[in-house]
Order: C-alpha cells, then sequence, then structure tokens
C-alpha cells in the first residue's frame, strides 16, 4: 500500500524532462490580432526609422553656421525663402542667409543641418530674426536616428503589448509571425456533479471545475474547450479523452482520480495510448491524488476533484506546460512576506500549502490569515483566498506571528 | 497668445466632472464568456452549498457517540451494514453498533453525524475496528456548511477570475449579468502617415498610434475598432468622427492638435456636435497639445501624434474613463522606488514626465536609467521605456542618486 511520493519538486523537474514542453505551431496573424499574443520571429527593420531627417519641433531649418552668434540681444536676420510642405520631399532648398519654415516631423529640405525652433524667432513677412545660434543636428533627427535599417528591433519570444504593438506598425508591418495560442481541452467526472444550468438531483453538486479550469486556461494564454461534466463511466470517458487528444494540444481533466475504488481516469488514460502516465501522487497537501500522462506528444494533467485542489495544481504543474507550449516564458510566482496571524499546521511529510486572506493590521502589518475550511472542496476557500503559504516536508507548523511568503494568485485585482 | 494651461490633476478632476464617466450597459453573458468580465449584479446563493451534509473523507459515517473511548490500542468494533452510493440520496440508515462506508462527497446516510477516515479504521468482512474516537460533525461538512442559501457570495463591480468562475459554476449560475465592453473607435490623422503594409512614398513615415492606442484599449477593457490613417482633410475628418460617434462609446484619435496652423482636429471636434470641446492642453510634457471634447455623453479623446505623448496622455487621462464606462475599478499604477542613474530635468512650469528604463546595479539597487531621445516621437523610447518618473510644475531637475518614484507600464513583462 504504501510507496513513496514524489515532492513537489521532483514533479516539476519530471514534467518538464518527459513532456519537454515546446511551442505548438507558429502562425501569421494581423498586427491587429497581435495584442498579447508572442512573437515567433525576430524582427529587423527594413527601413532606417524615420525613413529622412526630419523636424522635432515647428520652426525654421537653416544652416547652423549662419546663426553663429546669434542671441537674445543680437538676433541675426535670416530671408524666408519658403514652406517645407509635410508628407512629401522639399523640392525648395536652403542656401546661405535663407530660410525655411518647417513643422514638426517634415523632412529637412536640402542644404539645412538644424531647425531653429519658432519661439526663438521673429517673423516679419519674409525676414525672420532669429534669436538663439544652434549647432549642427539640433532639433532634427537624422534618417535612422531612431532604428538603423537591418537593426533588430524585437526579438522572437517577445510578448506584444501595446508599446510592441506601436513599434511593429512603426516598421510598417501588417503581419507578423506569432506563436499559435496551444488549445486545451477541459472536463470533469464524477457521480455526483452536474453542469451548472441543469437541474441539480437530490445527493449532486454542480460542477465547479471544468469552468474555474477553462478560466485558468484562458489566464494562462490557452484556448480552453470546455467539455463539461462527463458521467462517472469508462467507456464514456474513454471516448471523450479520445476526442479531446484530436482536438486539442493538452487535456486536464478533475475527478476520479482519488485512492478509493473510484480512480477510474488513470485507467482511461493507460487505455487511450502511450507513454501513458508519467507521475502518479504527488507529496503535496492538496493535490496529493494528481495523475500526469503523455499519449503521443500531448500532456494529460488528471487533477484532483476538490475545486482548490485543482487549481493549486494546475497553477503549480500544468500552467508552465501550456505557457512554453504557447511560446510564452513561465511566470514566476508573484510573492509577499507577511506575519501569520495564527499557527498554521503542515500534513506529516508532505509539503503544505495553506490558502491565506491579506489584512493590513492596526500598525501597518500584512498579516496572512488562514483561511478556515477542513476542506479543499469548500468554495468559501476560493473566494476568500488571496493566495497561499508553503510549509515544507521538514517543518510541522508555521508559529503565529512568525514572517510568512506569501504566494498570491494571479487573478486578485 | 499665453494662457494658462491646466495641471494634470486639474484635467483629470475636469474629465471626471464633465465627462461622469459610467457603464455603457449590461449583458446576459454565458459562464464561459465571462473570464475577465466585470459582474453587474450581486449574485446571492439560490441553494445550500453543499445541498446535503457530506463526507469530506473517504472512511466510515458513524454515529459519534458509537466510537467514544476508541483509541490505538483499544479499538471498538461496528458492524459495517453497507455502502453509500455517491451521487444520490442514500436509503440506508445508521444505528446503534452500525456503520455504512462512505466516499468523499457521498451524502452522509440518516443515523449518523460523523465519518471517521478508513486510516483509523481496520475492516474484515462486515467488521469494522475503529482505532479513534470522533466527535459529532467530524469530517463531514453540513448542508450550507460552505455558503447559506440567501448569503450574498459575490459583489456587482467583481472582476471575474477562474476563482470567481469557479464560484459562480459552484451555485449553478450558466448566466450571469456583466458590464458591456465599451467599444472605442481609434484612428489617426497627419498629412505624413501611411498605414502599416502600405507603400510608403517619400516624407512619410507608417503610423504607430491607431496601432498602440487599438492594444492599449484591449489592455484597459475597452473593445476597439481601429479606422487606421484619415487623410489631413477636413471634411473627411468630420466624416470619419461622425462614422466613429455613431458606432462606438469613446473615440480615441491622435495626430492634427498641434498649435501649428495644422490643428484641424479641434474644429472637426467643434463642428460634429455639442457640447465640443471641454479641455485644450494641459501642463504635462510630453502631451501638453491635449484636447477633450464630449459629443453627446460620448468622450473624444484628441491624442498628441507623438507615439510617445500619445500612449502617456492615453494612460492618464483617457484609459480611467474607459475603464469606469466598462464598470471596471480605475487601476492604481504599480510603482517602484528606485535611484536616478542620471540628472533628469523638467521643462519650465510643467510636470514632466521622464521615461526611464529600470536595471539592477552590482549592488543590488534599482536604477531609473533616462531613456536619451531628444524626441517624444522616438520609437526606441517606446521600445526602451519601462515606465516614467514624474517631475513635478515646482522642481527644476532630479539629482544623480536621487530616490524617484517609477510609475510602470502595465504590460511588461
Amino acid at each position: 500500500m504504501f510507496r513513496k511520493l514524489l515532492t513537489l519538486e521532483q514533479a516539476q523537474r519530471l514534467v518538464h524532462q518527459k513532456i519537454k514542453p515546446k511551442p505548438v505551431g507558429l502562425e501569421k496573424i494581423e498586427i491587429l490580432k497581435a495584442t498579447h499574443r508572442v512573437l515567433a520571429e525576430d524582427v529587423t527593420a527594413k527601413i532606417d526609422i524615420p525613413p529622412f531627417a526630419r523636424s522635432t519641433v515647428d520652426g525654421y531649418a537653416v544652416r547652423a553656421e549662419d546663426t553663429f552668434g546669434a542671441e537674445e540681444n543680437n538676433p541675426i536676420k535670416l530671408k524666408v525663402s519658403g514652406t517645407v510642405p509635410i508628407g512629401e520631399m522639399p523640392k525648395i532648398k536652403v542656401t546661405r542667409g535663407k530660410t525655411v519654415e518647417i513643422v514638426t516631423g517634415a523632412p529637412i529640405p536640402e542644404g539645412a543641418d538644424a531647425v531653429v525652433m519658432a519661439e526663438q524667432t521673429e517673423r516679419d513677412e519674409d525676414t525672420l530674426r532669429v534669436f538663439t545660434s544652434v549647432v549642427a543636428n539640433a532639433n532634427m533627427m537624422k534618417a535612422g536616428g531612431d532604428i538603423k535599417k537591418d537593426e533588430k528591433v524585437l526579438k522572437s519570444g517577445t510578448f506584444l503589448g501595446s508599446r510592441e504593438i506601436g513599434v511593429l506598425a512603426a516598421l510598417g508591418i501588417r503581419e507578423l509571425l506569432a506563436y499559435k495560442v496551444p488549445v486545451v481541452a477541459v472536463f470533469s467526472t464524477g457521480p455526483e456533479i452536474t453542469n451548472p444550468g441543469q437541474t441539480l438531483l437530490p445527493g449532486r453538486i454542480f460542477d465547479i471545475n471544468a469552468y474555474s479550469l477553462s478560466a485558468a486556461v484562458l489566464e494562462s494564454g490557452g484556448e480552453p474547450i470546455c467539455l463539461g461534466v462527463v458521467p462517472d463511466d469508462f467507456e464514456k470517458l474513454q471516448k471523450t479523452l479520445k476526442r479531446a487528444l484530436e482536438c486539442a494540444d493538452i487535456v486536464l481533466t478533475s475527478g476520479g482520480v482519488s485512492v478509493g475504488p473510484k480512480d477510474v481516469m488513470p485507467k482511461v488514460l493507460a487505455s487511450v495510448g502511450t507513454p501513458g502516465t508519467i507521475l502518479s501522487g504527488i507529496a503535496v497537501k492538496p493535490g496529493k491524488p494528481t495523475t500526469i500522462g503523455l499519449i503521443g506528444n500531448k500532456p494529460v494533467f488528471l487533477l484532483p476533484g476538490h475545486p482548490t485542489s485543482a487549481l493549486i495544481v494546475f497553477h503549480l504543474l500544468a500552467r508552465p506546460v501550456i505557457q512554453l507550449m504557447g511560446g510564452r516564458k513561465t511566470t514566476v510566482d508573484q510573492t509577499v512576506k507577511a506575519l501569520a496571524s495564527a499557527k498554521m499546521f503542515s500534513a506529516k511529510g508532505r509539503k503544505t500549502l495553506v490558502m491565506v486572506t491579506l489584512k493590513q493590521d492596526k500598525l501597518g502589518n500584512t498579516l496572512a490569515m488562514p483561511v478556515f475550511s477542513g476542506d479543499s472542496g469548500a468554495i468559501t476557500t476560493l473566494t476568500k483566498a488571496d493566495g497561499f503559504v508553503i510549509i515544507p516536508e521538514n517543518v510541522q507548523f508555521v508559529d503565529f506571528n512568525q514572517e510568512v511568503t506569501v504566494h498570491l494568485f494571479e487573478n486578485k485585482r
């Protein structure tokens, strides 16, 4: 009956060694669909930016040497010989003693090598008085002064937010290569669960996990296919798992993995292909009855039926795989330091995760208050916990007022 | 020519007073579409959770008093009279001296008031030896022990992450009332800009803002409609703005607001309806040439053409309006403390935002390194900045090694 369970760290290493999660593929997408996708190519500038020398202010394009000696009490005079149009290359030239009006963003005309800001001039018809001297390149940007042609601008693997999307647009890119979003099929099983929205028969409860896990998949950069509740029947589960493996890159199930006589899911997993189970049971509370398998190159996570356990195991073991298969970096947990508001006990010989709520006390300390619940199935645990404290295998308890590290749930806002 | 510009704080107050941003509407949505939406109703439990007393362990349902005095060296014996099925209400009863096998989640049979864990028993056919005494309610949860019928579980305004979705499922909710996602039309104008993907004529540059702002709208919980580049022509701009106001709740434009002769957008805004302009120019660098208006109850933000300015002004003034119109809370900036790696100067009399890159030095200090760029139009500013340091109106500079607060851009990962 007794067998040594893997520690969390051993389980995490094993998952990476056996599954070797890598991106499921690449696809061309439009820039307008690229927000929060991951770039799958190095992006190199095909053009200089700006493509031509341009003014960065409204003012007058000049030969810098013509302004030499100009100051507030001793302006120099230049003749305004025209205006540079914006949006086309100027035909007008600037020669000695002459200047041309220019707006921000307009190309610097031939002959000019600097711009004087309008605020530092006074104009009377075609006579301009300049009250400051400027050096060459003042108030302008040379061609390629921002980004040079052939410069690498964004690296493959970059997560695309509004600023990166702006950079791609600047380079004239309308379509880009992105990592495909991994498709994750999700279903629950158990003789006592019913899909929300259906009639609840006596002795039954509504399913939580297919829905919370589908949301968690989205939050991890995957595309969930929620198959809802599948009856606790070997053949129906086998059929559903086969179908899930056909349409998805990853499968998540919950329920049917307890150590009782009802542990149907590992048998279903073993029946659909090879190599099959790679991990069975982890020394973590909650989360012990977790089975992980591989069918072909598709990972299958059989998570516990208890909602908090299912989400925690998802967080610790499945999410990094989904992220890597989507070309993303695995996120490091956000943590905060807090003081334990009560003694927290560990489960014998198992790494124990204690769900906690964060609260400020009157002295400004952050307190970690254990969420009271005898049951990792309790829904109140889900609503109240801001994160969890990890008690290592070899520690019996965390004392009152002891400093703890709280691993935050991501979606807390 | 000179007029006193509003400070950023005055502008932010004015926007809230005049626009009075409120949710654009409510809609029924499916729970599977509800991730990262905002709940628009208080959710009350229609049922007890659990709906019946259930076991939280695998073991044996007992009358607690029958186990009294049992201990490791002195087990008491009970007769196993059957098994509780899971997923239906048990017909079997527990009477004095008897017990019934039960799995996690199964309903507690009549007569029993506690459960003994299987690990603390030994069974031989229908004889069970119990090695521990249990108190009433041990290892079980009463009906409503997690959530009571009529209890308020989630409040209107709650942002729905995976855990909240799980709670809704637990309550049997398939459809919920959510705040509508505000639709935001976005376009750019300027004689020098061209849509990415098109041929770049001499003297032109690719548009950035319609694309970066569309992405920023998505990141703020809005649905962007990107109209791309509109030629710098009064009638075309007027037609586009009218169309944008018909199909969207909010309009964002960029370009055509500089103080030069080309400030066409404020005129276009004034021509399409009332009350029109509510704010023109702010004492912030970058971002000064910003105009904000209201047509009917629809806010119109005319942002500067410079990409960094446009995104910063969006962040400071438009984003909170989009968030409130989507029923969201306005996000407070995430900030970090850092040491200035160089002297940073402010623009005279204007609140100045200096874009900075964060870096760790060898001593473990976080340094804020100003992004060098003479031009808020530079794309490199967008790629390199992790956030910005605010220099107040009445401060001339921040000194080398001085501690500064860096306001982080949200999408940094």
